[in-house]
C-alpha cells in the first residue's frame, strides 16, 4: 500500500508531530512538526524537512547549520497522527549545540542538565 | 531548580506532547499528551499518566490493561514544549497489542508492517 501523506491525521493547523531518533544510538533527538508537503519532501529527498511554526516556513533540517538529518526510515503510529523518523544525524540536533534537545532531566523534583553542548 | 509544571509550554488546549521511550531497548513506544495535572501526577506517583483527548479524561497508562509505564526519568526539551518519558513498559504499549505504536514503516514508498502483536 503506497503512502499518501493526505491519509495521515493532521491537527487543525495541518501539522503532525515528528519524533527524530538516532539510528545508531536510539537516542531521541528532537520533536518538531511537519505538514503534508514536509512529509512528501522528506520522503522524496531523504532530507528530513519540518514546518517551522515560528517562521511559518519549510525547514530543511541543517540547511543553514549543516546539521542535517538523513532519513533512514519513516514510521507512522497506530492512530496515524504521529511520525517517527529514524535518522543519521550530523552533529548536534539541538540549536543549543547539544546532541539532543532533551538535555534537561527531572531528578528528585529538580531540573538537572544531563548533556553538555558538543565541542 | 525545582520543576513547576506550569513553567512548561502547553498548547492552546493546555496540552504538551509526551514521547515514551523504553529504558532498556531505547525503543520509542508511543506519543500521547499530558496537561499540567498529568505531568504532576506522573512525577508524584511514578506511573505515567496522560490526558486522553478522545475521552477528555486522565489516563493512567495501563490502569485497565495492566500495561503500565513505570517512570524512570522525565526529560524536557530545549523549548519546554515537549516531554520525553523514559519508562519501564509492562507488555505492549500499543492498544493493538504491539510493543510500540510505530509499527508501520514507509519502505520504497509503501506501508509495511514491521512489528507483530505480542502473544
Amino acid at each position: 500500500m503506497s503512502l499518501d501523506p493526505k491519509t495521515l491525521k493532521f491537527d487543525d493547523k495541518g501539522l503532525i508531530p515528528a519524533i527524530a531518533q538516532d539510528q545508531g544510538t536510539g537516542e531521541v533527538l528532537m520533536m518538531a512538526w511537519m505538514n503534508a508537503e514536509a512529509v512528501a519532501h522528506t520522503l522524496e529527498t531523504g532530507r528530513v524537512t519540518y514546518w517551522s511554526r515560528s517562521r511559518s516556513a519549510f525547514w530543511v533540517k541543517g540547511e543553514t547549520s549543516g546539521h542535517v538529518q538523513e532519513l533512514v526510515e519513516m514510521r507512522i503510529d497506530c492512530d496515524r497522527d504521529c511520525l517517527l523518523v529514524i535518522v543519521r544525524q550530523s552533529g548536534p540536533a539541538c540549536h543549543t549545540n547539544r546532541r539532543s534537545c532533551f538535555y534537561t532531566a527531572i531528578r528528585d523534583g529538580d531540573e538537572v542538565e544531563v548533556m553538555s553542548p558538543m565541542v
